[in-house]
């Protein structure tokens, strides 16, 4: 593999990938897939789909995920899961066509995503090309119609567990949280906040709710599990904002 | 106007577009183009450029943008500004062919972007519709092959004029600046701190420079000032991350 390039495909709507990833798809020579579990088929569909609007010609290769060794320390089964799939990608590709290999990364290859750094574990090291995508962000921002940024204002990006464990950022007038599979904006004071919440961004399943965060709060909660039953799995985001009193 | 769909349009990439942007573009009845002054015409050409990739055949509708009255203080100046544009497109869609009125939005339409705030003027309030599109902080982290964020990490997006003003962001351990005609990276206290920076990102005209702050800061600062002699104007973003010691 002397070339790979990762293509930002949005965030499961097959519109949001962008043009220059569209013909991105149709030069690479293939395009490694990962194989999911059940009950995510629908992502590894999706892939298929963008790669026929594409008229992509490439070589499909599909790889299997290796699961994570949960008996490790955190830091450490991440960093092994990283090295397998880096492994793994190296196996699958070993008879491929010569010439650039794609990889179709969730969202934008930039944001809450390790594909980067597996990519740089792979030896001999590829020449590197990211081709951005539309963020859980802006599907969430698009979806409720709002601005990211109060005018002028700073935004903090950040995750569920650090919303937990550090409270509302110092200095923050915006705040969004990805990654949060526990509600986080249950443990802030309500008063003077408002959240605007998504799940399913962008795709047919998309469910959004939004309001003063105290009575907001527990129709999220709600929302959100009424989905994941329906489902059998969720994919959520929100922004909270400080509102002037 | 019964519909308004604001389009993000990336950073003067035309691959930047989506497909759900560029079949928006198809769907319109009309498209809004504001004449910019002089030096800027590369930027009206790209939107042209745009339509004609996306085959799209709504009415092409152009309007002036006015001048700020600089005699005011700011809030009032902006504010007056934006009640000034949304009147100017009441005044250009008088004779409108019916349908949904699209408008393409410089990079995403929800990051350090007035539109929203100028739609939210009109009346009667049209439905409105945001179409997502990569952001300057997109094509920054894509152009350098880095991730936005550390592993489980906040990151802060501000502008030049509140890291001036405020410093590094508390607990802060990536910052992204935008909106900054002054290197604000000089104020700050160089130790300890990486800088990623990118002007015209996703433009042929491209300039990339990266390093530890204390030896890049002063590059960056002479390639902005010769990029700037040569183009004649200059966007530019940057993203600091503390590195670890
Ligand atoms: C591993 S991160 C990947 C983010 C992705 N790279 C992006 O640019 O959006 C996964 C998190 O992104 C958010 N997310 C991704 N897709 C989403 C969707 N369709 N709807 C809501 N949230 C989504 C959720 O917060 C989820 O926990
Ligand atoms: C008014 S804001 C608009 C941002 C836009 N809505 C976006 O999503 O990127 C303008 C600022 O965006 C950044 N920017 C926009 N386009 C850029 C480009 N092509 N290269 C570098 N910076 C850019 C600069 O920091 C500039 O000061």
């Amino acid at each position: 593999m002397t070339e790979l390039w990762l293509i930002g495909m949005g965030t499961g709507h097959p519109g949001h990938v962008t043009m220059e990833g569209m013909a991105a798809l149709r030069d690479a020579a293939c395009v490694l897939i990962p194989r999911k579990g059940a009950g995510k088929e629908d992502l590894a569909h999706l892939r298929h789909a963008i790669l026929r609007d594409a008229g992509a010609e490439a070589r499909v290769i599909e790889f299997d995920m290796p699961v994570r060794d949960e008996s490790q320390p955190y830091a450490q089964r991440v960093s092994l899961w990283h090295d397998e799939i880096a492994r793994r990608w190296q196996t699958a590709l070993a008879d491929a066509p010569e010439g650039p290999v794609a990889l179709l990364v969730w969202g934008d290859p930039g944001l809450y995503d390790s594909t980067l750094r597996i990519a740089e574990r792979l030896t001999p090291a590829p020449r590197l090309r990211v081709v951005p995508g539309i963020t859980a962000l802006q599907a969430l921002t698009s979806a409720h119609a709002i601005p990211f940024n109060t005018v002028n204002g700073a935004v903090t990006v950040t995750t569920g567990r650090r919303l937990r464990d550090h409270g509302w950022p110092e200095g923050a007038d915006t705040v969004v949280v990805m990654l949060d599979g526990q509600c986080s904006f249950q443990t802030l004071a309500p008063e003077g906040l408002h959240i605007w919440w998504g799940g399913f961004l962008g795709m047919p399943e998309q469910v959004l709710e939004a309001g003063p965060l105290a009575e907001a709060a527990p129709r999220i909660v709600q929302t959100r599990d009424a989905a994941r039953a329906r489902h059998g799995w969720i994919m959520d985001t929100y922004l909270l904002r400080r509102t002037a009193e």
